[in-house]
């Protein structure tokens, strides 16, 4: 039999309208099980997972690709509710290790490490492609609502010949002979592209060199940007931003109510409105309420965590803008007071910062001002201030980075197994 | 004036439905002219432009952001059949520098070099915008049309180990103090991703260190990735394609007219189908026809031209796939027959090629058989060989170059003007 009498595959969530009938499946063997006179099959595919019913076949290794042509039957103790008694087992490519670990499993206990030597396999796993389905349904939804408010798609430079942010943790390329760097962050650039379109955003890598390896940072993740102009203050700025994760928010809800449950975690508390609270405030409520003493000139991560929790409960919202930064705690770009602070701002998630945003200086003088206020050279900055010759208008933006508040939402505590493939200070491969 | 008496910003394209009210608008001062006794604007915003009347004003440089506020008046006379006198003219960053060609013309005739080094103000224009607006659009239909056939967006790494196609053309890069490459194509991993969601797309940059400038080659491109699994050959991928070509095509006929009217461009001609011809007959039918001898084993420029041509006279479509290349026009990783040829098919559009594609060998054995028989070793592929122990299914993509598909829909000659800030062997700036 070889099949050509049923005309094209059915996937596995359209059974229950197929009773009866035969049909062609394919998939990924999932679990296989001989009890001698009867042989099951778990299959998978791209939409769920069936029971398959044989005899007399020989059954391939876990993760093999096959095709099954069977009639489908109503069987209450199957996954679904319906069964395949298969007539026929096809191996379109039979594996030839079993996969390092089992991939009908949702928890596993094996060393991170290794889980990523073996990602190539282990990211077919249950809670690996969740977690990767909800990062593309948020940045689809991320798109879908800026589209919808009129922003532009942007396409900027990876390669570039200066860093944004002024020379740290970058890393260096040979660019025909001449020094060149992996971009940090789109950020002159899509400042350039608010002259054209007003309203922009960027889904595309970044890059840091950072040495350090902690659960929180990749060296390299993607930055889901955006930067609109002709606004009256960072404010703006945080009504996009907190109206767009609200957008997000809503679209999980919708579409990975699912991927949630797997994860036991629970969509995010939105509260009236996400608190603005300056980060001076937030600094004394750390300290007077939990007293923790603040490190450094910004929160430390036991301090946001803490702000977090406090949030929560007094506003009950898991979100959190921490606003108004000194200039010492911001890059040269951001638009400062008279009084030695910057219109701009954190969000915080669940006990950590997920986007750094703000107002940016648009004017060419108050740039070099605040670049020699700063002790620093405009040699290596000419390419950034020729831009601000040319009229740009007030502006402002923010990056979310996707792995991050991927982690965040489904309680994934090691921030690398919410990319497809993890770069990290030892990890090139896969 | 302040202008707080008039609550919020209104776009230029809503004008008309402010007929004797007092409005705010926001955005570049696009030309200027002073009469004397009267003087006028034409203000530029993301949603149109429209003329401003003003009397006794500072009137500041083109492109410099500016507020004004004033009455809306009908004029026939002005675009949009509508005109503000306005009380107030705001300057919100006046332009120190005057724009190196003027703005509000749709032909420069500059220097494509002098363009590009001033590529941050100059990207402003007319047809620089349309020819973006317009990418974004397309990449934005290739993602809706791919989403709701259920392929699932991926994000890959574009720091590599080693390159897809086997060394040459890469960017190299000092990955802490270990030797990495900047990806080429996302090839290995959209294929490993098959095996998680069976249909994947990915729209990121790749990168090709080609020595050469052509006015058809970028070193940092945005490539339109699809790979898809469980395919009977690769006649299931160029269906998929040529149905998303379509969908394409159609939101740009609803979304982007105005652009092309713009460059005086025309949509494609789709025809009933888009011819499927192989390789050999499309060379013979080039010289027969045409008296072309054909060099290389592939079509070179000029036969690609003249076959389009022909494609477009006998079967009225701008597209044609040429099928069934040798095997020793293809990568390795190609799915060939034992007569030499492969399952794969370049997509020519309007004389140029916009797309490569085919079936990949999922077979670990044949994979290994087709290393040896290119007198290529294992070594250095033992993670691409790694991934075909795990059961991949039969499957295939193609990708398509974004700002080649774009320069080729507008007739843009040199697809630099298709990017906004284009990467060549001489450019990394701005």
């Amino acid at each position: 039999m070889t099949g050509s009498a049923i005309a094209s595959r059915v996937l596995i969530k359209e059974l229950p309208s197929h009773e009866g009938q035969q049909v062609k499946l394919r998939g990924f063997v999932y679990t296989r099980r001989d009890l001698g006179g009867v042989q099951f099959l778990l299959l998978r595919d791209r939409s769920g997972v069936a029971q398959v019913v044989l005899s007399k076949t020989h059954l391939p290794m876990p993760e093999s690709s096959v095709e099954v042509i069977g009639k489908v039957v109503r069987q209450a103790k199957a996954p679904g509710g319906f069964e395949v008694q298969a007539s026929n087992l096809h191996v379109l490519s039979e594996a030839t290790e079993p996969p390092p670990v089992e991939m009908n499993k949702v928890e596993w206990h094996a060393n991170p490490e290794t889980l990523l030597d073996y990602r190539y396999v282990t990211v077919r796993g249950l809670k690996d492609r969740a977690a990767l389905k909800v990062q593309a349904t948020l940045v689809d939804a991320f798109r879908d609502y800026l589209s919808r408010e009129g922003f532009t798609e942007i396409f900027t430079p990876k390669i570039v010949s200066a860093g944004a942010e002024g020379g740290a943790n970058l890393f260096e390329l040979d660019y025909f002979g001449e020094r060149a760097y992996l971009a940090q962050s789109p950020q002159l650039y899509k400042q350039i592209m608010v002259g054209v379109f007003e309203r922009v955003f960027e889904t595309a890598p970044v890059y840091r060199a950072e040495e350090h390896a902690t659960s929180r940072h990749l060296n390299e993740y993607l930055s889901l940007d955006v930067e609109l102009g002709f606004i009256d203050s960072e404010e703006d700025v945080m009504d996009v931003e907190e109206a767009l994760l609200r957008n997000v928010v809503e679209r999980l809800e919708a579409q990975c109510q699912e991927e949630f449950d797997l994860f036991g975690a629970s969509l995010p508390i939105l509260g009236e409105r996400f608190p603005r609270i300056p980060l001076m405030e937030a600094r004394r409520i750390v300290t007077e309420k939990y007293g923790h003493q603040v490190g450094g000139k910004d929160l430390d991560p036991e301090a946001e965590r803490l702000f977090s929790q406090y949030v929560l409960e007094e506003y009950g919202s898991d979100f959190v803008f921490v606003t108004k930064y000194p200039r010492t705690a911001r890059p040269f770009y951001a638009f400062f007071e008279e009084d030695g602070f910057t219109r701009s701002f954190d969000l915080l998630f669940r006990g950590i910062e997920i986007t750094s945003g703000g107002q940016r200086i648009h004017d060419l003088a108050m740039l070099k001002r605040s670049l020699s206020e700063r002790g620093m050279s405009e040699a290596g900055f000419e390419g950034y201030l020729e831009v601000f010759k040319h009229g740009m208008p007030p502006h402002g933006g923010f990056a979310i980075g996707a792995e991050r508040l991927t982690a965040k939402l489904l309680g994934i505590a090691n921030v690398r197994f919410a990319r497809a493939f993890p770069r990290d200070r030892h990890r090139l491969t896969p």
